[in-house]
């Protein structure tokens, strides 16, 4: 398999999680997003969004959007599960999931934010409306998972809103978001960082990270 | 089952054409958007994003986010299916839905626009972000079905995919985006449009349409 990613990109490194839990390898061909290497035609050839992650299988399929790849890996490779067993529970574990995915990862990122200069709002607005959009949607998130005993979101094992729950912490740190007020959700980030799968996919210890 | 939505909610629609393909009855429960409705106490209790959709199920689940109730509804009434069999066609119908769920309309629903106005951006420059952000989320969805027959996105019958892609198109339009631009994304929506459950859930035959 090749995943097509970039280190600092919350979408791809929701995937690396999802890759080392599965104990599953992957060639990784990053591609630098603010360098624009996204946007060329080689690339969007395999991903019309111009987005990463793309994962390339062993069959030649070309999948692309982190959340699709994520279930296509917990489908081919069920062990250890993503998601719960129970129907109900697997839906409260994908709203989680994407209330990040889609209420809050989109507005933030590198595309958005530039729009957003071009518009003319003033530089400090930007970074407030990237704090502002991660705040909103962690407040919710929070509560969604208020009564989920833990440590991690749903349960005593990692699943899907974990995966996204730690690359979208990263992201509100550097966006000067005051995280402390989210205290169940950084129950779940101590959890799963102790977790080899998790520490070994951080930004940072990827072979592209500046 | 109680859906609570809006009669202008795409991802509201996304849920009831579901419903109907699945054969289904629900309540429908109105909370007007532009009113802000959905902010109230009694409905954050119910989805703490204060969005719509939400439902509330017979045995009393709450479950939010349109696209984990739809694969909720999928995995407890099976027939008719609403993703393929086969892994890596699941996750290409998954891919196209995320393409729409996450990276278009999250970014000109209500709330955002309501916030750039806020920041000063004038009204023409807000309606023409819509736009741009459809555009060019379209331009993505165009290419990533341009080789699949059809007539819907994914092969003979509705998916996913589908879906998200009708409410997504009456979008556009109110946006005022040239969608003759997308003929193969025209042609799934003429197929799906002509079927019943994907006509009573379109936002003029609800109860609450103005």
């Amino acid at each position: 398999m090749k995943l097509h990613g970039y280190f600092r990109s919350s979408a791809a490194y929701r995937v690396r999680i999802a890759l080392n839990l599965k104990g599953l390898r992957a060639e990784h061909v990053p591609h630098h997003l603010r360098k624009g290497e996204q946007s060329a035609p080689a690339y969007l050839a395999l991903n019309p969004q111009g987005l990463v992650p793309t994962l390339e299988t062993d069959d030649g399929a070309i999948l692309t959007q982190s959340l699709a790849i994520i279930e296509w890996l917990d489908e081919t490779h069920p062990e250890p599960p993503l998601l719960p067993k129970d129907a109900a529970r697997r839906a409260k574990v994908r709203g989680f999931a994407l209330a990040i995915a889609c209420d809050i990862h989109p507005l933030q990122n590198t595309k958005v934010m530039a729009r957003l200069r071009q518009l003319g709002v003033p530089e400090e607005h930007v970074t407030e409306w990237a704090a502002w959009v991660i705040r909103e949607g962690f407040k919710a998130c929070e509560i969604l998972i208020a009564g989920e005993p833990g440590p991690f979101c749903f349960g005593s094992a990692p699943t899907l809103a974990d995966l996204c729950l730690v690359p979208q912490l990263g992201n509100a740190r550097r966006f000067g978001v005051d995280v402390s007020a989210f205290p169940r959700l950084l129950k779940a980030e101590a959890a799963a960082k102790a977790m080899p799968a998790f520490a070994d996919a951080a930004p940072e210890r990827q072979s592209d990270a500046e």
